[in-house]
């Protein structure tokens, strides 16, 4: 599956407009939700035009694609040990410097993506990209456990994909408790376990 | 607060009008979403008058309040191991049970709780609300952990409380993701995770 969906600008004005289209349909989604962001609430928050929007999308559908990518992107851009040129292996960093990105600015925040895990489940398309999206951030996930267990940090004996469905997890039930509850201390205990549960087993 | 909002009818007749609103209102929203579930579809779903309807609930915003609790209770119903005059202390048994309950049917389903979480954020009396339903459930999960610690099954060294935020974490980000993939295995990886966790720790 393309995580790319509508056309790619050839110009760099071009990729201007689709991304100026992009991240406002992206706040206004994520803020209102899917079914209450219209298409013209979106050309007037970008500032563009209905042709400019339908040069760059079929309509609403597409462009729910391209949000879901433009979440991910944030997601992943906001945690540099996930990156695939990352030499990090201390998962405990990791889980650590996520509870301060929602420290910062007042959070707890809802996740950018799984804020649309219920909007998604009834339109096939939506949900099979929200669900690639998500096993994007799981894989590298799982590849920071890889490192980890190269490192002797992380317990050699488990399987690192399996692990990393298990932090992913606690991440969504903890980002989205911790929102619920205005308090980041629910995410901190959620990830903390997890990053514990992943350490090597005395023998 | 309290989580009976509206008035409680004093006839059985009275009751099963307010029953059958509040069922039908829970089963709308879980489906189609809070938003996107007017009165009228209520009213015709339940098949009750407006007049009746509006007897009980002061409007959408009351029985939404309504339809949180009758989710708690049925989230509650579930899973008998919570109950507070259960004996039951094997953590794992419980767990085990949520994964078969989810099995039965052609689960995974989304959390009858969980699927409102983004939905009710922007209203304060809607969030609260939530906020106190996971509370109940948290506090039923803490009272198996202690009664787990109290058999030598779960760690006595941890807080049951604090482990019980991370249980229902996993419990929450497991079965959305769970459902997004239409994967099963998820919340069991997940459920196993923290279960895992809360065991004894060796010495």
């Amino acid at each position: 599956m393309s995580l790319d969906p509508g056309h790619r600008p050839p110009t760099a004005r071009g990729r201007r407009t689709r991304d100026a289209i992009v991240d406002a349909a992206a706040d206004l989604m994520h803020e209102r939700g899917i079914a209450a962001t219209g298409l013209g609430d979106v050309l007037k928050a970008s500032g563009t035009g209905k042709s400019q929007l339908y040069h760059y999308f079929e309509g609403k559908s597409d462009l729910v694609l391209a949000v879901i990518d433009r979440q991910l992107e944030r997601v992943l851009a906001a945690q540099p040990a996930l990156d695939p040129a990352s030499r990090e292996d201390d998962v405990r960093a990791w889980a650590a410097s996520l509870v301060e990105l929602h420290r910062d600015g007042g959070g707890p925040f809802a996740c950018p993506l799984g804020v649309f895990s219920g909007q998604v489940d009834a339109e096939p398309r939506w949900r099979e990209h929200q669900a690639a999206a998500f096993r994007q951030w799981q894989e590298r996930i799982a590849a920071l456990l890889a490192r980890g267990q190269a490192q002797g940090v992380v317990d050699p004996a488990r399987d690192a994909g399996e692990m990393a469905v298990a932090v992913l997890a606690a991440v969504q039930g903890g980002l989205m408790l911790a929102r619920l509850h205005r308090d980041l201390q629910v995410l901190a205990l959620a990830l903390g376990a997890a990053v514990d549960h992943v350490r090597p087993q005395p023998v």
